[in-house]
């Protein structure tokens, strides 16, 4: 039982990177794009009565698999309780409340909600179907960032939707009283100028409205320009609160990968920050090749987890978390002097050949000692090489 | 009578928290929307004179109640005059012409002025009810970085607007020569062709005006193209702008909080900018769950003002201004240790944990006063768990 | 005559600040917006014969200015021959090949080879008019700011150029594919096929030309999509570029006129480096009030050029170049100590308290300069109103 | 024969700076606009056969020309292997699968199988020409950088997708259920919903589809609202990547160029970094003036390759690779005190004022070196003169 609630564990697990986890993703989209494919299908006018039963099948059958798939999660869900000593309930019930949790049974409930409410029409409960694509959230960190820079930019980004809104109402009244005479069809009333200054302003210009009066127009080509300068000021705004808040989540995740490179972990703290601020982790699945002799090199890697094999031929070294490798190409500006291949899936820390080099003279320290390594291995393969030349 | 100014004083202070003067924001809001809405609602062509009236109506109505807040605002208006003994009246007729003063004059004299110049019929003096839409903009302070930003990088603002007039007019000329034979009827003159230029420059492409020869869709492309370049450009330069305007004002607002915490004060000048550069501040009413016991933590908090608790059972301290918490689950990287609860409405000063890494590691001596508040906590804990334990 | 020729120097110089040379800046704009607006006006249909011969009379008036305008600025030609030993004439050729020379002659040339080869109608010669408005292009430094980041950012806006070209292309072969059986009117030829892709990719849309079959439709939403990614690219691109230019302007304006106050000169390269990078210049005519005592401040001021007037009752202190103020309600936070008033013309460098406090922590040389000044300040005016009382 | 090959080696180098190169390119160029031209020429309706003909003949022509031109590309493959002993036909299979042998590929086979499997009819096999214009990547690196930029800002813009489809399927549900009554035509099925969504959402705005009840066009309002948003979102989150990517792009173009230049490479490494961070590489032809004498200078350059001769009348010197000049105007604040001419066709790096002034200002042994260098040349100078004076 164990074993098996484990294993349901490890495929459901959304960062596993071992083949049953991702064939269990691929089937998890493959149901999304089904079940929001079947749900758009069944609303065609001239479809058959056998086709949108099909639909509705499909749709029904990609719920049940939702279903199990939230029962499955709830079983199996995470309690860090362990060693706060959370009962198995309480774990269960702050799964459910957290955003995971919420998503799922947003997969789920909503849709026999909608069936015991309204009905089972091509044009009812199915429809919820398309809310099925929000389980892609779960893949993607991308969503809590957005997130986070539109509450940290909150004011200014409410003062540029006020501005929005008075350009919009302003421009209203104007067109109104200048239009309403001419085009009373279009602009005859305060709400259908509202619907040409907000079509206008967002610059889509649907082209159902369009001022006729020389003041009207006068009046749309402004509008047209507060609008562009609006999506400039939002543009803006978003800009700068996304290059914070990425420079933030790098700097967390490679200060938790840097924490497991002992060698990294002894060279001080300020470097330990410069550092996190560089690195880039990467997962690199078991039998990949990481750099291949004589091929130019353009980084170096630190192991977090994972084993790799250097072929030195006629000789190889295994290699393992904590040690580092790919340094002598950058510091000798030549190419690759061995192959390197991961044995298991791997976590490593990518150092950039730029980053290196400003690192480098910034912190000689940390050069000083990668210089050393790099030494004792060329000597190592220099006398390997020589016997190897002998033979 | 003092204590009714100050009640009225409190109520109407656009940054207050408490129970009344949240109301007093809400009520606003709503007659603002009351307000727009009804004078929305009266140019309806189809609109029975009954409900034209109870619109009208509605906007007198709350006309008045801006009235009353308008002379609510004048008369408990604040005189920082107390210190450099400005008079009463000096300090009515400050606030007056002040940002605030203006717009709330802006809610009740042009209205009135209208009623008297023009009518009072929906498509009259009612129509400025729109512009008490400008009333939010007390409760923003993103207005006023929008116009610091434009007025900073006035020069390349104007600049992209002269290319703007210019390609425009061009465009304009070339269209006009192009298409005026083909198209009479919409190239027929330099005016038509404007429109239809700035139309396709700003890619809002109503469509009622589209160039029919080669020559004319050529240009159209160039010009859309033109039109998203503009764009960019725009976009960068307010990027640009926003970036140092809200390093700004967070370093602003931050370097008073950070003076007003003793603790922060004492820690050097280079460390107090370094701080101001990146606490974020936060306001949380009463009895507010801050950090609960066992949960991860990811940041630390300084106190401004009020009063908090922290529950580790089975006592609790009472923390005031000045001190700081939450920095054990910061130092060890493990859960918080103790439920943190706010007593009276607090300011605080946040340490993003990412933000505290980077400072630990260029501010050594900030972590050792940290390290050494949190080491005494840690051995308090730990004596009290241990009785604890024994009962 | 000598003096006639520093007059008009002194009048069309396009940065002074006088009287004469603001009037003067004035009538250009009016004669551009005159000329400009006569060459639109000029082709409207259904115009009298005499209002067209007043529009071009306009023309020709505003031309004749120009011409008047460009032989003045001809004559006074700066030559900075003066130190290099240059002749009247090779300055006088110098300044007809530079920026400025050739949008003046831009203004009065084409309109005269115009009216030669074509012919003085409405839609002939005055249409170039509308090149006037380049004029415009001297009174703001963003053109040139606009060009340097174009041409530093060229490999990559030319990189997001062809992938706009080749999804463009590829779109619409994929249009015309799919399109020209069903709307031959439409999509009949690949030049109509790409007129379409232009017109979605830009996002303009002017719906003359929608895809009707579903491949179509989902071509289009795909095309809108790479369309607003190639923008947000270019607008990322430009925003970078802008961030740098900006910058490295102000750097040099800054250091310019850093070097003319002596106080600033004697704190040491990396001082002045740091303050050219965060200081704002600022232009004042004379007797603006820049200070009022009494009222909070929120920057401390140096003077380039000029004399200030500081009016601590019942005395008052004058001060010129090389001597700064303001800088007491910085260090206090208090309000302003004294009223400060410009007697002439001046120019100063502002500096702003939030750069203030980063600058005192991270120079305290500086600091105590400052600090030393303003204790010197404060004593004098101590002393001062102990008397001031007796009296 | 060996000669033969360097020969075309050089002149399809895409980076040669000499005549025959720079001519071969344009030829290239003109190539593809020919065929690009050709292909959609042909597909006009009413050509006449001749016409018809002719463009496919054009076609078929440059597609010799770049088979041609594949085949002398594939012959004349660099090899590196030379150091590591890579065989002949090893270097070629490695040009083959990289990207450009992929480019130069594609425009040739493509067309073949295209003319095997369809037919040589106007829509058929000779529409592959629009792919012509793909052979334009080998000489941008924008492109290489465009895509490092997209694919480590994956997890955000897939957020922004994400956000994207959300709002459109919730948009579509939402207008078909308002609309489908009103509009059967346009909202009658999910389907058609969507295409509305998704061109209101990239504020395409065709106008063929509108919303006409009132809660259509809030609904429409609000979707704009969030286009515009989901706009500035992307453009933020690629402009933070751009930044990153056009420094690191910078910074190793110029660390290259600095090590070949033995002054620079003498100050240490920190000096490197930075000097690497602000200098700017420039490919200069022979005989190009660099400065003139007496006029203004605003940077300095160090040589890399080439020569050039500075004329210090009635003397000149030459200078190679590892001599920088135009440092004394930078010094001294006054114009240039000769003229320089490039002799050979000239890679230098050019270092501006402003970051002249900064790097003086950090680095102040870089100063004292340049400031040493400067002083002997003016020296030399003033000896010159003296008995240039006497003759």
């Amino acid at each position: 039982m164990r074993r098996f609630e484990a294993l349901i564990r490890h495929v459901i697990d959304e960062h596993a990177l071992s083949r049953s986890a991702v064939v269990y993703r691929l089937f998890d989209a493959v149901l999304v794009l089904v079940g929001v494919g079947a749900a758009v299908e069944a609303t065609q006018p001239d479809l058959s009565v056998n086709a949108v039963a099909g639909c509705l099948w499909a749709i029904a059958t990609v719920w049940v698999c939702f279903l199990l798939d939230y029962l499955a999660r709830l079983w199996v869900a995470p309690h860090e309780g362990d060693l706060t000593g959370q009962s198995f309930l309480r774990s269960r019930l702050e799964w459910i409340v957290s955003r995971n949790g919420m998503i799922d049974i947003g997969s789920v409930l909503p849709m026999a909600l909608g069936l015991a409410l309204v009905d089972w029409a091509p044009d009812g409960a199915p429809l919820l179907a398309i809310f099925w694509v929000s389980r892609f959230a779960r893949y993607t960190t991308g969503l809590d960032m957005l997130w986070r820079v539109l509450s940290r930019e909150r004011q200014p980004v409410l003062g540029v939707l006020l501005i929005f809104v008075l350009v919009m109402l302003i421009a209203a009244v104007l067109a109104y009283l200048a239009e309403r005479h001419v085009q009373p069809e279009h602009f005859g009333s305060l709400s259908m100028a509202m619907w040409w200054a907000v079509t206008t302003l967002t610059t889509t210009g649907y082209g159902d409205v369009v001022p006729e009066t020389p003041f009207g127009r006068l009046l749309a080509g402004f509008v047209m320009i507060c609008g562009i300068t609006v999506f400039g000021l939002l543009a803006g705004i978003l800009a700068t609160g996304f290059s914070g808040e990425l420079r933030r989540r790098d700097f967390l995740r490679n200060w938790d990968l840097v924490a497991q490179v002992p060698f990294l972990r002894d060279v001080g703290p300020g470097t330990i920050a410069d550092l996190a601020n560089i690195l880039r982790p990467r997962e690199v699945p078991a039998r990949s090749v990481l750099a291949r002799r004589g091929q130019p090199g353009d980084c170096m890697y630190f192991i977090v987890q994972g084993e790799v094999e250097a072929l030195v031929e006629p000789h190889s070294h295994l290699m393992g978390p904590g040690d580092f490798f790919g340094e002598i190409a950058l510091l000798t500006g030549g190419p690759r002097t061995a192959t390197i291949m991961t044995l298991t899936q791997c976590r490593l820390l990518v150092l950039d050949i730029a980053d290196f080099r400003a690192i480098a003279a910034s912190r000689p320290e940390l050069l000083v000692v990668i210089q050393d390594e790099a030494d004792r291995r060329l000597g190592l393969m220099g006398k390997e090489h020589t016997p190897g030349g002998k033979s």
